[in-house]
């Protein structure tokens, strides 16, 4: 319980800190961008939470969430300017977010009882949508379906983190080797470019 | 209830069709492909099971309708060379899964004990949603505001529903009319580019 | 509960008719305007309910909320040819929905017992929602993030409402005042062209 509840803070620290960047890069006014930073921060897993009707969903059960997206926001807006590669930190704290995501995801559809090809599409849908509301806000094509692996990162993470559980690792060790595999599938894909092909199709 | 099953499974499949074209034409990779294709298929449904708390909803709990999406979205992807006219291909399956799934919203909504009205509009939702949240993703003008009839399609057949089931009808015979009425109403809009008439406002 | 509930309506009238112009500006067929209007009006709430888990949606059990929108879409309708200023029709409906619904959604938040942050959260939420898929489906960059003040208008009202209900000021009289302050700033922000500052980012 502890470390899950330190990594799904983390999380959302790491999301509304996406979000304030993404936001500021706008130019929205401060409420402005604390609603990306919170949207951003909350989206997947609020959705998450609807779908398996664990209500009231779980930031407004525990407002540490609230202060956490609050105390992120206000951070990140006192040092914009020393953040001068506001992309790369835009993408870092995203790529963190997605590895955290990830692993709360999947690790509450197993905890449910869920089919683990659920579980899976849950700790997907956990990790991304908050991202996918930001940029769909933010007027922005979605990451989602951006060159790069992204959704292919998180399923390879709950495909991980759910072969370790059945190989009975201890859940810490899961955790951080699951969280890994995903930020650094992530890293190495944009680093050297890599993207899985497109298809083509014949035009008439 | 099989034959219920049955329609909601091929309503899936039409949709999951439906969004692998368009997510092909998109040039999306293999990932972004089956994100749009599932959610296509399941978006409406979804969205009709957390209005009316009907939770899990119905894809967590049985995973056919996870494997009738992979299935389908494989075998697009598979014979899409073949597929020549591709915004042919994507209407019509769009279309054929725009009228079953107006009998399920439209029928799960009775068996609720919902007012018929709100029948018909959770019969509209059921049938529509999975396609604008496509249409949203894919950065397209929401198909339900074009042109073309579309969601009067889905209110004249739920309509229909709820008439003949009230002349108690055969239910079998009651879902193939009305899913024929949905559909023809669509196809001979189309064909003969039919269109309500929309406002004229006087501009200052 | 009387004036809560009339309150409710009234929200959801002048919601419906801000979405009917916004249609109507679009050049929507009757049901997209429809459509429109009815996800304007029930938008913001529906989101609300389904967060808390207040199920079935409140339109859903009452049909009052369906007939007040079907009335306000149809008469909106009839009389646009009278609407010369189409922009400023669409604000103050716009303004008057977004302070009814800001006490609506934050009384509820305090009637479920939750914490005061939280509830503000729900008023503004079931405030700015439904106007904010309104602009999405209408491909119009969401008002909220627009430069004039309107979440901070929200935010101010509950927590006037909240601030109120503590020093035990009568139900009537804190909701009308809290109405008056969401109305009031918006209305000042726009007629001075006030708005928040932005914040200046350092491009490298």
């Amino acid at each position: 319980m502890d470390i899950f509840y330190g990594l799904d803070i983390l999380g959302t620290i790491a999301f509304a800190t996406s979000g304030t960047l993404a936001a500021i890069h706008k130019k929205l006014d401060p409420f402005g961008v604390f609603i990306i930073a919170f949207v951003t921060a909350i989206g997947g897993g609020t959705l998450r939470d609807i779908l398996i009707d664990r209500n009231p969903v779980s930031w407004m059960q525990d407002l540490n969430y609230v202060y956490a997206i609050i105390g992120a926001t206000i951070f990140t807006i006192l040092i914009r300017k020393k953040i001068d590669y506001l992309s790369t930190s835009l993408f870092l704290f995203d790529t963190i977010g997605l590895g955290i995501f990830t692993i709360i995801g999947t690790e509450i559809g197993i905890q449910q009882n869920l089919h683990p090809v659920i579980s899976i599409i849950l700790g997907t849908i956990t990790a991304t949508f908050g991202g996918v509301i930001r940029d769909i806000l933010c007027n922005e094509i979605p990451i989602i379906f951006k060159k790069e692996i992204y959704a292919s990162a998180c399923i390879a993470g709950a495909i991980t983190l759910i072969i370790l559980s059945n190989l009975e690792i201890d859940t810490n060790t899961n955790y951080i080797i699951t969280t890994l595999i995903v930020i650094s599938i992530r890293l190495i894909a944009v680093k050297f470019k890599l993207r899985l092909p497109t298809f083509i199709i014949e035009k008439k």
